[in-house]
């Protein structure tokens, strides 16, 4: 399947996953643009027609299978198998990502952290034991790690270096924590989790609101 | 000013303060839109454009003040001024938050943390010492805090019931780390920040970079 999904609809894909996850936890069978609609947030016509885009099937009068619906948007979003983090930064938010239960439930399973200066030699979390290893072993401990994704905790300053070698190494996604725009290759994909820059925007809308 | 700003530049508001901040510690004291649009990844006449829509100023062949447009989005987004928080869940994600210097460093300064079950009454920060109240203290605490932000930090089945109790409080803007979905009041600002959803985009691009 290759269809042209937009790009809007494609950030709300984890959100249409969430749901389905939501309805099929609450027994929930079959489901109609409506009130799926209601829960999301939006107009029926606008879930039709994302659902349209990603290649969902419903049936008229009837609305959508909650579970294959669900088990479609695993299988558009690579959910249905597992993805190895390998951590570069054992700082609170590498610590915290680590430390995250609901990851490894989703497939995302840490398999190393990796640190410039390490305090330790391994993290203890509630699932498992995860190495640290010293910053300057990535290249060599990598490939038997098996990691697809590498997520930069780390300070910003070194996060464009650090990715350079995630690539080099064979790694073409990136979970980046860090304030840096990073310039990587193509065939790379990077997603930026911006926290600063949420804390700005909840900071307009207060601003917007007192007026 | 109460000019429209359309919603797709009020997400990138905090872009360009970013930008603008770094490029004023560059020592830049000028830059055009051409300039502006390379370093940002958009196009010349997109920036004017976005730079026009909230209220900013240029000069033809000459662009941008950095100082004065970088001062200029610190009002429009409120940061001239300190913003106060309460994080609700004293647990990893709350305190990476308590102790990430670069919120007070911004003027966002974290005043208490809450926890259903505290394991200690306080959290040692680089900058402060921050005290940690049993979650049923929020009404009695808040007044005297003076915090206008909550930071939900606590588990999903929580979130709904201690964002109302905050509205209660008079607290009118929420950042919110849980997967919940809140119903708030029109006159609360809410902030998502959606880990696992963003980690699915990531799995989402890897997906398709591999067909």
């Amino acid at each position: 399947m290759s269809t042209y999904v937009p790009e809007a609809v494609i950030r709300r894909l984890p959100s249409y996953y969430r749901h389905l996850r939501d309805l099929e936890q609450e027994g929930v069978q079959q489901i109609s643009s409506q009130e799926l609609g209601e829960r999301m947030g939006m107009t029926p016509s606008q879930i039709r027609q994302d659902i349209n885009s990603f290649g969902g099937a419903g049936r008229q009068g009837y609305g959508y299978q909650v579970s294959t619906l669900k088990e479609h948007l695993r299988g558009i979003m690579g959910l249905d198998r597992e993805h190895r983090m390998a951590i570069i930064g054992a700082g609170r938010i590498g610590k915290a990502v680590a430390n995250y239960t609901g990851f490894p439930r989703e497939g995302f399973r840490t398999v190393a952290l990796f640190d410039a200066e390490p305090t330790g030699s391994e993290l203890v979390t509630d699932g498992a034991t995860i190495p640290i290893y010293p910053a300057e072993e990535l290249e060599a401990r990598l490939p038997e790690l098996g990691a697809s994704i590498g997520v930069l905790a780390l300070p910003a300053g070194g996060a464009q270096d650090t990715a350079d070698r995630l690539y080099r190494s064979g790694i073409r996604a990136i979970w980046n924590f860090t304030p840096a725009d990073l310039r990587c290759p193509e065939d790379m994909a990077v997603m930026n989790v911006r926290l600063s820059e949420s804390l700005h925007l909840l900071s307009y809308m207060m601003n917007q609101m007192e007026k």
